[in-house]
């Protein structure tokens, strides 16, 4: 994904001028997509050119298509928004805390800057969410914090999806999201009445993306 | 919805002629959509008109948009294969059953006839789900049986959302959401740890449909 490579690019000194004009072109095409975006998720290439300043075959020489700016956008939002979170959801002594820190970030950063669900996500984004929260997932189980039949190879993508599919039914500004995240996180750590049926491995939900 | 009124014309036997022919078509035109989209999702109204062994005009002067067909196939789906299920949920004595048949339903027949989610459901199509599945909670609020903390009235939409989320990780023939469906119910029959945040009223999240 372009988008990122260009952001782990900005702060080298060492570039070519050349290279250097295109990253701080990658930098202001993202920022000005975010923004653009958020306001109007239906938003063309060309409006996101325009408010980047750049015009559209700068624009069309970094990301193809609208789709590929799209993603790279996206994937810009969660490297700087929640991989953060991510981190610090890792440092917390008790997983429980730190899961509710991970799906929050996730919640919180796709409601404000309005993701569209499902189609803004890609595997390879909600991957890099699924490593550190299944990690949480497992420690909350040696703990004995978490349900033991939780299987979180198979289960974190689907409660992340669980949790991204209420988000359309609120307001843009709205925290009331909150709600079913309590309720989600309750149902992990309840201890089970029955224990669950098998956890069949995942299938790519985005490949329509 | 044309699909629907449709098929409620159909045993009906004085009709003129040209009324009968219409509502035949209409019904021929319903069951190759639900065949054709259930094997290819992106199927064409051109692909339906022949499967159907109509032309596309015929098709067109009943469903003048693909959105208009494939909306009104959804809809016949759920008249005839969700619509029973949920007159029997209401039946059982105990609504934590009767919502179990109800939410299953809705993830059985979305999964089997690959209903794309979340565009392929509108309110309208959600709304005849909600009515009996939220005084199956009623009921089972009042008996003891669910979460006292529960808002029928804004939590039904967006549980049958978390659980229709899931459906498109899994293969076709996979009935692996079920997994799902019980750890949703055993979170809405849980003694809550502590109470949920307010529930805030749904904002139509199919506007984009």
């Amino acid at each position: 994904m372009s988008g990122l490579s260009d952001s782990s690019n900005i702060s080298g000194g060492k570039q070519p001028a050349l290279r250097r004009d295109a990253s701080r072109n990658a930098r202001r095409i993202l920022d000005a997509g975010r923004e653009v975006l958020r306001e109007n998720p239906q938003a063309s290439a060309d409006d996101i050119a325009k408010a980047a300043g750049l015009g559209i075959a700068t624009l069309y020489r970094r990301f193809p298509t609208r789709d590929d700016l799209v993603r790279s956008v996206i994937w810009d939002i969660f490297a700087t928004d929640v991989a953060p979170a991510l981190t610090r959801a890792e440092g917390e002594a008790d997983p429980r805390i730190g899961l509710r820190i991970a799906f929050e970030a996730a919640m919180r950063t796709s409601a404000y800057e309005r993701i569209p669900f499902p189609v803004g996500i890609t595997l390879e984004i909600a991957q890099s969410f699924l490593g550190p929260a299944s990690r949480l997932i497992k420690r909350g189980q040696e703990l004995g914090f978490l349900r033991p039949d939780l299987d979180p190879e198979n289960d974190t993508l689907r409660i992340l999806l669980m949790l991204l599919s209420v988000l359309p039914t609120f307001s843009h500004q709205s925290g009331g999201w909150n709600r079913y995240l309590e309720l989600v996180m309750e149902a992990l750590t309840l201890t089970p009445v029955k224990p669950l049926p098998p956890a069949e491995p995942i299938v790519d939900p985005f490949q329509h993306a």
